[in-house]
């Protein structure tokens, strides 16, 4: 039998998508809606074929058990007060927005009597938009929740129960060391990420033809959408600034040390990148 | 019939012993012949039974018309050094080596009787050692030639022949250019991306187990052997460290949109980051 009578999605981009891709494929739900700002996506998800698509948010969430707001994180207030009038009493809200204090805070406009807890899967790609949806797009990809301290456990029970239902692996933290975490291994390898594209491509000697797999991978991340991570990385500044300041420190170290031609100092320091870097494999 | 009647690699590693692989495969020489400095590449290049193993570098050129000088390119005077009691009259000297100026100095070491032509084919990968060597590894990849004007054209006009015979496509340069084009699309990308991930694993918010795969792409080249890596961003100090900056002035400068909460010029740097990194895709 189903887990969940109606599942409603608000905001079906590339993460909403796969949400019900992967819902559906696992019979979740005994019915699925969505909502999306963009009459593009609103019809590839009606191509899809999956869910009842909405023009409206507040009508795609009545009658749903469950509701994932997965819209752009500095739309997420306007969005929950879109979705309020909506809301069947009881039903509980989650997200999938890669900050989680700035969401919690936003939350605070949904009605009392709908539980909201804070979720994060790590997950997604370069390539935006519904289109690109996968029902693959969670398996055995780390998810975040974020419980408060003070919500009912029920509801903390069913969004974990929900994002293993599409094979996520949970990691329960506080919303504070989420976005620290994340800033860590997201929010500020994209900005580093983005600061070398701008850093190359200004380079007298920059050939587009001759560059190579090391450039492209280094670069990958700085092609995601910016009205995506502009958001992202306003909500989580405090985070993202600390870590650029740290990227910023250690690439005049290397400078430094490679100015001076001390190559015991370089040697140690490339070392020492080279085993962190080491450690991010998946042992064999 | 072969082009050449003996090709000598100096230095087997990885760019070495895909050489021997892929011109023993293409028939490029009557015989093949090889030195390493390690007992254990010389027991590797034994065991791939495509090349005459020497335990002395004088020895394995003798008899060449071709040597591919493959060592680190901080010991390539000392190879040029040790060879050159082995070369005949004529017999021809390229290189593999990552920075152009440095070793074009270097190559006054040989004698004069032994044209030099620099050579650097933009191939590669983390796992150093004739073990990974591959007959692919050049097909379809740039290979830089740096002629310095007053070479013998034929000299040229044979190395040239022979990396387009292994299948990279040749990019011909002044030596000081091809440093400054290698600078920007690799060595200072393989100098930013240790800087990032010694930033990143100081976070207090680092976890190993919850980085995802931008951050593998991101940091990916500085897996690399910091030995071989030393000698190259050494030998090309001033591009590196010009380009080093620029990474720090960028990174500052997302950082100062972000604390100062600018969405519109944050905007700005990421989509201009998010354009220039898309130009890196070949066209579908």
């Amino acid at each position: 039998m189903a887990q969940f009578k109606r599942i409603a999605v608000v905001g079906a981009g590339l993460i909403g998508g796969s949400i019900l891709l992967a819902a559906a494929r696992r019979g979740l739900a005994g019915s699925l809606s969505c909502w999306s700002r963009s009459e593009s996506s609103r019809a590839t998800l009606r191509a899809m074929d999956v869910a009842e698509v909405f023009d409206n948010a507040a009508d795609c969430v009545k009658g749903a058990d469950l509701i994932i707001v997965t819209t752009p994180v500095d739309t997420a207030e306007q969005t929950f007060l879109a979705i309020s009038p909506g809301l069947s009493a009881g039903a509980i809200v989650t997200d999938a927005g890669s900050v989680k204090a700035a969401i919690l805070l936003a939350a605070r406009r949904l009605p009392v009597a709908n539980p909201f807890v804070g979720s994060h899967p790590m997950a997604g790609g370069e390539k935006a938009g519904a289109s690109h949806a996968s029902a693959q797009l969670f398996e055995n990809r780390v998810c975040f929740i974020t419980p408060t301290g003070q919500d009912d456990p029920k509801s903390v029970g069913v969004v974990r129960q929900f994002w293993e239902a599409l094979g996520s692996i949970i990691t329960e933290t506080d919303a504070a060391s989420h976005d620290e975490i994340v800033a860590a291994i997201s929010h500020v390898p994209h900005a580093a990420a983005s600061a070398l594209m701008l850093a190359v491509m200004d380079q007298p000697g920059f050939r587009l033809a001759a560059a190579g797999q090391g450039l492209r991978d280094a670069t990958r991340i700085a092609a995601g959408e910016e009205n995506l991570w502009v958001g992202i990385l306003l909500a989580n500044a405090r985070h993202t600034v600390t870590g650029l300041k740290a990227v910023e420190q250690r690439a005049a170290e290397l400078r430094q040390v490679i100015e001076a031609q001390d190559a015991p100092a370089l040697r140690r320091l490339l070392a020492e990148a080279r085993i962190a870097r080491q450690s991010l494999e998946p042992s064999a």
